[in-house]
């Protein structure tokens, strides 16, 4: 069978197929360590008709699907370990509807974080959920995705409210609505956020936007070591102030971003911070800020009101993994994604740095410490043996600390090929009822097949 | 068989089994007009193994098995329609875990939400949601329970942050922990938060619990009429601050709650609201809302800052339901529970107050206008055909609006028996997949049986 010929009868643009190898590579890969895997075909469809005939397709003839965003999964989530079709959804990249008064956008899958905040700045409203390099929010749905904002406003699993969806069999269906809540039924719409790919392929969301706040301050805390940082983190959560961002960046992160950004902040273990609100309200919280850093160590907040300043400082704390991975351009990126109650933030990665200077590997460890989530983060070379084994051992270690304190092994990248070995550990028999879900929807595994539960 | 000899066999106490005609007749029935259905046997579990014993006897002999709480569903969730077991968790009252550094509590299901605000208030902490009348928590589990507080901290799938369950088969699953988030797998959490018994038993479930705001601030606002005080709701909204409740009471509600609270509120279009945060932000928040509801055509905020006032005020809302029902004591309670997007809610509660007048009856219309959620509340006589058939054709017209502007059938309520007619025309094929996770999980059907999708 030409599977190329008989894809091309599908869709409008004969050149929304293709199984040129450069193409199949770029389709084949993540960031991560997991081994690539070229797909046979890869599709770029322009409507969920199109996706639709594509799953009937692949349904008929058990080709594996898997659905690509703009490939920055960091658990191998694209990577077709079967075979079959990527279907990559950057042609769908429509926004279809903002609606400022009710806060809420629809969008096509392929549009993107970015591309969506520069159509909602001329509204006053913005998409808070910010993972550290651009990404589709299609993929952001897929692994239940978050950032430095979440700490405010959630995670996609709280800023979704309804995925348009194409089912293993072609059906397509519509989860959610438009009004803020809903108990019509089964929660379809959290079901799919965070399923991989696995149960559906995505092709439109529905989101909630947030009015943009009047007044906002970000601040640097420099404290003495990583334990101190933690521990100032945790305070300012149980403080119970609405900060709006709090993320932790090591020595290691600080020097690695400064030399990508050209920034120049002191190379100590540092807290990014973010307040937000009236300007009365904000002032009382950076002064309460800086009260509970003196009190673990730390010097004096560096604080910017001006627009600009702040835009350097979070976008050098988004670029932080970019920078690492510029220490070591020929490896890839290997990172952990564990998140614990903050009560044991300050345990977790003092554990964390005792586990990897144990094995000899210079790591940096950042996070949005604000949620518990934090990452312990190095480049390893993915034709070393020697050096996978050394990564997986880290990354079991640094998981079981934090499921013995009721943590869980990912807060926000998702299963994928990576975290499957921890899954049935960390969720049990729960394990089972989403096998018997996914065998519901997708009878003949043909989504994403050994992502998640594989 | 003698299914009240073979289950007394499965418990510490033979107690906790009874077919006495009061206990069956108390289990066959909830605050709505459906039609009431005794059960055949009453079982009180003491703890999670004794659900489990329960559910593998009933498996075994087909026996349908429907959880109950308080009995204060208003759509008939909890009534045995198939007969069978009803499943009574008022033993299981265990708060078995509060850590207010975590911001988070763990209880049985049988926990109602006074009975923890009663414990977590010493501790500086509480838990938001609060349906009208006092609930179990497994039973605001059970429904999506919402409330005054929902637009502030959301509604129960955003306050749960796991479940323990006991599945059709007996299988003891556990979701979700004590991270607030995870990209660990399906979120079997929200599936099971809204499911409305028909997946598993709820038997513990661990939820956010939040800090008491610093100062707060309550206030009355009275408009010349209906549509005023709802578009002034959706100004409030859209003005982007920081509300922490909004509710209307239209004038037939205002005069019932007079009668039966005491209280002498102006018989007049009115909103409830309050205002949570520092001082200052507080009373900036108080005066732009009086300036959004005077331009609405209200006259001067009534404001209340002491403690017990605020109380009363809202302990008077909360008993809103329980004083339109002491209006005909011998009826039962009907509300329609429709949420549409906030921008159409104006225009949806002056279609409701036209329906109601086009039938000739005389309503209450009160609701959590905050989230496009408002009440249509009357009283039937379930006797009356007429009666019945005409709430039936209110009902229809008030979802059909609300379909038309992309909301939902019930905001807070849930399915059970009374939407279920609705639930196809609001989810279109969604409910197939619906019916799929169902099969999949509860493959005789003996989980609450024609509820939601039945």
């Amino acid at each position: 069978m030409d599977v190329v010929a008989r894809l091309r009868d599908l869709v409008t643009d004969p050149a929304a197929v293709s199984d040129d190898d450069d193409v199949r590579e770029a389709h084949g890969r993540d960031i991560s360590p997991h081994p690539p895997r070229s797909p046979e075909v890869v599709v770029f469809p322009s409507a969920t008709a199109e996706i639709q005939a594509v799953l009937r397709f692949a349904g008929e003839h058990r080709l594996a699907v898997v659905p690509f965003g703009l490939g920055t999964s960091v658990e191998g989530q694209v990577i077709p370990v079967e075979g079959g079709i990527s279907l990559d959804l950057s042609r769908m990249r429509e926004i279809l509807d903002v609606r400022p008064d009710d806060f809420l956008a629809r969008v096509q899958a392929g549009v993107t974080r970015v591309q969506l905040n520069e159509r909602l700045a001329h509204e006053g409203v913005f998409f808070p959920v910010d993972p550290g390099v651009d990404a589709s929010i299609g993929g952001m749905v897929g692994t239940n995705a978050s950032g430095t904002n979440a700490v405010r406003y959630g995670v996609m699993r709280d800023n979704v409210l309804g995925v348009e969806a194409v089912l293993a069999d072609g059906t397509i269906l519509r989860t959610g609505g438009m009004a803020v809540k809903s108990s019509a039924g089964y929660d379809l719409t959290r079901l799919f956020v965070g399923s991989e790919g696995t149960l559906g392929v995505i092709s439109e969301v529905t989101l909630r936007i947030h009015r943009l706040p009047q007044f906002v301050m970000a601040a640097r805390a420099v404290f003495p070591d990583l334990h101190a940082a933690a521990h100032a983190a945790t305070r300012l959560i149980q403080s119970g102030m609405a900060i709006a961002r709090v993320e932790l960046l090591d020595e290691v992160t600080i020097a690695a971003v400064n030399a990508y950004s050209g920034t120049a902040y002191p190379a100590r273990p540092t807290l990014f911070l973010e307040f937000s609100g009236s300007e009365v309200s904000v002032r009382h919280d950076v002064a309460t800020a800086e009260r509970i850093a003196a009190a673990a160590g730390a010097g004096p907040l560096e604080a910017e009101e001006d627009e600009e300043a702040r835009a350097r400082l979070w976008d050098a704390r988004h670029h932080a993994a970019l920078a690492i991975m510029a220490t070591a351009p020929a490896k890839k990126l290997m990172s952990t994604d564990v998140c614990v109650p903050v009560s044991a933030l300050a345990d977790a990665v003092a554990e964390a740095r005792r586990v990897v200077e144990a094995e000899g590997v210079t790591c940096a460890i950042l996070g949005h410490v604000g949620d518990g989530n934090y990452h312990t983060v190095f480049m390893v070379d993915p034709d070393d043996e020697a050096e996978v084994a050394r990564a997986a051992r880290i990354n079991a270690e640094i998981v079981r600390f934090a499921l013995s304190r009721h943590g869980t092994c990912t807060g926000e990248h998702g299963i994928g090929l990576g975290k499957r070995a921890y899954l049935r550990e960390e969720r049990g028999a729960a394990v089972d009822a989403m096998q018997a879900i996914k065998r519901a929807l997708d009878p003949n595994g043909i989504l994403n097949p050994g992502k998640v539960l594989g």
